[in-house]
């Protein structure tokens, strides 16, 4: 029978963590030893008589989940996990070492670690994710614990996730927040006054409770405090002092991210090495539901011909894949009837969350479920993806597998304005490590690639259309991620078109009449913006010796440059022409738009024909 | 002599306000009325009772800011605009149509608009960016006022923007909430408990007043309570009918963003057009001392030989451009000790602006401050301007002239890891609207781009890398935005080598390498990614044949694509390669993280004699 270890041991366990966070940076010579110093104490409590977890089963679904918000205080957070007899001593000194999974700041390389942080203000967000599953989705037990830093608390994202919390009255969420005073170059906005945080967070609804961090009597109370509240999230206010226990750094400006001046002569200060081995509490409960095996998916069909958003298409896919899958879950940023996610809200409303407008909380949230194992989509106008692109660059770093749904995509959106058209999404979502980047054209093509992404790897971005466009495929078409179809071709081409989404009805109309005017031209919808199909274009460069790209979407960074890159693996290289938006809109009606920008049937008949002649 | 308008004839130019916004949007087809008429009342009072504005010099320092952060209620706006006679009525009735100035969502086409809106939770950013330059900078005793919707409050751009205010002591900003209950799909989080927003701003630190919003009476001693407050900020949190007037509409779900369903019935239920023409009152002053001519910049100068790291060149080019030019002012993200804006801090600390851990507000403050006619230069690491994307994006649409820095840019950044590294900055600030991207790779050429891009157009990126770099030109060379500079070439160079920043210096180990193995090889340094000197890029490719690109950033939207777009003008096209940063990084030195991700010497020699082969 596990019996919790006392406090006066604790104290000792907070002493060894600073020590072994002390001597890793050390051996690194690099690290934030003074950040790990302040929260040894709150970290050693929790590890020994709060968390409850098994580290010989990471993935157990019941395991409590811990997030270092303040992601640089990685050596703490290691030497936790050598206290936990899951990392040895060795591997700890590995530490930022070429090849270690103990990276600068903490990653799921290890596997205890279950969202990437190092962007400061994303750990709480992320723990308001998966406090959210445990109460909604897996109904387990199990308790979230994110330390944050208090400089990160100026990061409006908190503030997001804070309102979130208590909306969703999260009071398996713990927030313990490390306020040692001291920011990267200085004192924080509010130092030492833990009040100032504690007011700000009882606004948003926050339970709170002030501590000095250092007291593991204290410290262990407001833990238990925390576990009682019921109906609202708390948050664990600790005053700390910054590199506590060796006065040469202790609470001092100009020690933030270095190791010690004198890292033998700290530890000596620090009372030695010791060995305290901990086995956490076990997990709260055993079972855990999750479904898992599903039916086929019955995608909704359309007619060829029939007039069709991919955003309607989008919903209705999404509701027909949420029907047989019971891990699939929407979440949007308050546009769902916009984005039409609301067709899966409506047919299964305990797996939907409205996150309001608040599109770095939707997508942490996304990434925090997608860490229980849930499958993510997520939604809102594709220009105010932009908003999150920090935590979609950090969903790659957590190799996270997260669907992402942007709506009303480029200047045929029409009257609304440059605001709020998505121009820089295939360029934003490219550069993401690892991305799936699919734009497609009709509604068949939508729903096929809704299923398909469900079970692709990585951070994966699907772009919609605000108003209908044609059916041109039919329902069974098959659109494999990676690749691309050919609409119009024969042996005597002379131009290859190559778009997607909109502009593939452009480029059909165009080659409509480039053929009746005797320039014979290929049509190929590139849905996969990436991965990219390189061997259909090359074979169609081979072929007809030149290419012309259309995009609603600024030049730089989609698909043109898509194409591009096909062609940059030292062979030849067809001639080329981009036509994309190259002046910023304003309000027009969509046809209108596409033709100021210079990306309708017209231009691109008139770029064709200049290309090929 | 001009004497305020009476309340009752402020009542009835709400109305007014309420009838002109219908008939715009009816013209229109589309917009968003019933946003408008919540908000019509609060807005009346402001015009004619306490906004100091004057419309025929909307460029006179002295003038009071309106911003609308719910920039959907453009045609409230563009009423009050009509009421003040400075729009005519059937310039408002040409409300989003091609070539018309009222775009759906405010943009600074129309001369009163210093910032365009329309990405919700950015309007009160930018109203404490103009409220702060009128405290610090211009010392002018102008007010801000910013129209904010109770929907936006979920952002946390606004809590960003609630804590820099108050910590700046903002006492010349007022926010008025219109809290009219409803968001586009549904009720908000807090419907019209004004409580709820009271006490969260209280607790940011701000002053607040809770109102009928529909009661002039009631909203001009807000006002009134406003201009009295000192020392803080104040809200006017407003309680409203969305759809105000028009029984049809008036707090209905589903009306918002659509014409009303029949607006001759709702002009004449509001009590028939109106023309009320509003004087509002004079600026408060008349004086505004702004520096605008200066001495010729001295810009530090390095030896060639020295290793010098590009941020710190930053900084001290920076700092000597505030040296002569009292118009450059700094803001930066709580790390100007990495990204050198401590050397500008350091001799103009009564220009330079801590911002904290909050990249969106930096951004947002530095474009508040641009409209008011500074020369902001805002810095982070360049992986933490992600997070400020959306602000970015709409600093564009907003026509804004800013800098952005970023340092500690790619893999070369060492043992940090990947969360630290900025790896999509080039493609995401490519794929900004006239957008200038400089990449240096020495410090006399850091110098040389900082006092260059200080008076470009539009948004001006700068990538500053972490560690030492050789000094490799002379402190007199010249580099022209959207140059570039030919290091290494001969009249037999087989292949040429396209590099930016650190990656120039591992092309000039690799072209000496392959020109002792016989291989001779152009090698070009690309400092500006954007615009990019096609010119001597098609000249190599004509010379050379074929060309390498080599970046520290992933292989998507950066220097590569950069080089591809060159070759998109239907002309030839030469054989490319291109080496980039394409597995996901982790912890290592700055020379193994080259190596690993394939793009030091070593790797480009190899490329490079291939592609020669």
């Amino acid at each position: 029978m596990r019996e919790d270890m006392d406090l006066e041991r604790v104290r000792e366990l907070g002493r060894q963590l600073r020590v072994d966070a002390v001597r890793a940076a050390d051996a690194a010579g690099s690290g934030h030893p003074t950040s790990s110093m302040s929260a040894a104490d709150l970290m050693a409590v929790l590890l020994a008589r709060h968390l409850h977890y098994d580290f010989n089963a990471p993935s157990n679904p019941c395991n409590d989940q811990l997030i270092f918000s303040k992601g640089h205080a990685s050596p703490l957070l290691y030497a936790m996990f050598v206290a936990a007899d899951a990392l040895s001593d060795e591997e700890l000194l590995s530490f930022r070492r070429l090849g270690s999974k103990l990276e600068g700041h903490p990653t799921p390389r290890l596997p205890w670690v279950k969202a990437a942080t190092g962007s400061l203000g994303q750990g709480l967000p992320y723990g308001v994710g998966m406090a959210l599953a445990s109460k909604r989705l897996d109904r387990v037990p199990y308790r979230v614990w994110v330390l944050c830093g208090d400089s990160e608390m100026a990061e409006g994202a908190m503030w997001e996730a804070a309102e979130h919390a208590s909306h969703e009255r999260l009071d398996n969420l713990t927030a313990v927040i490390d306020v040692n005073r001291l920011g990267q170059r200085g004192p924080t906005r509010h130092e030492w006054d833990t009040g100032a945080y504690a007011r700000r967070l009882e606004a948003f609804g926050w339970h709170t409770v002030e501590i000095d961090g250092h007291d593991v009597d204290a410290i262990d109370a407001a833990y238990r405090e925390a576990e009682r509240t019921t109906g609202r999230p708390t948050a664990v206010i600790a005053r700390t002092r910054k590199g506590k226990g060796v006065a040469a750094v202790e609470d001092r400006e100009g020690h933030h991210g270095k190791p010690l001046p004198d890292a033998e002569e700290a530890v000596i200060e620090l009372g030695g090495r010791s060995h305290i081995r901990v086995e956490p509490r076990h997990p709260r409960s055993e079972r855990c539901a999750r479904p898992l095996d599903h039916a086929p998916v019955e995608l909704p069909r359309f007619d060829v011909g029939d007039e069709v958003a991919t955003r309607n298409a989008f919903g209705q896919a999404l509701s027909a894949l949420g029907t047989v899958r019971g891990d699939v879950v929407a979440l949007d940023g308050e546009v769902s009837d916009s984005t039409r996610s609301e067709f899966f809200a409506k047919e299964h409303p305990e797996r939907f969350f409205e996150c309001y407008i608040a599109e770095q909380q939707m997508v942490a949230a996304a990434v925090g479920m997608q860490a229980r194992g849930w499958v993510p989509f997520a939604s809102t106008f594709a220009a105010f993806l932009t908003r999150a692109y920090d935590f979609v660059r950090m969903a790659a770093v957590s190799r996270a597998n997260v669907n992402l749904v942007g709506s009303h995509a480029g200047v045929a959106i029409g009257p609304d304005g440059p605001s709020q058209m998505g121009l820089e999404d295939l360029a934003a979502f490219r550069a993401v490590h690892g991305s799936t980047v699919l734009y497609p054209c009709d509604a068949n093509q939508t729903a096929r690639l809704v299923e398909a992404m469900a079970d692709a790897e990585g951070v994966r971005y699907l772009r919609t259309t605000r108003g209908a466009t044609p059916v041109i495929y039919r329902p069974d078409e098959r659109f494999p991620i990676g690749g691309s179809k050919v609409l119009r071709s024969s042996a005597d081409d002379r131009v290859t078109i190559v778009a997607a989404g909109v502009t593939v009805h452009e480029a059909l109309a165009a080659a409509d009449r480039l053929a009746a005017d005797g320039v014979p031209a290929r049509v190929i919808d590139l849905y996969s913006v990436k991965p990219v199909d390189a061997v259909t274009l090359r074979e169609a460069a081979e072929r007809t010796g030149c290419l012309v790209t259309v995009e609603d979407h600024w030049p730089e960074g989609g698909l043109g440059d898509a194409v591009a890159e096909a062609f940059a693996d030292g062979g030849p290289v067809p001639r080329l022409t981009r036509l994309a938006v190259r002046n910023m809109p304003a309000s027009a009606t969509p046809e209108e738009q596409l033709r100021v920008a210079g990306i309708d049937a017209d231009a691109i008949a008139v770029a064709a024909r200049d290309l090929a002649a």
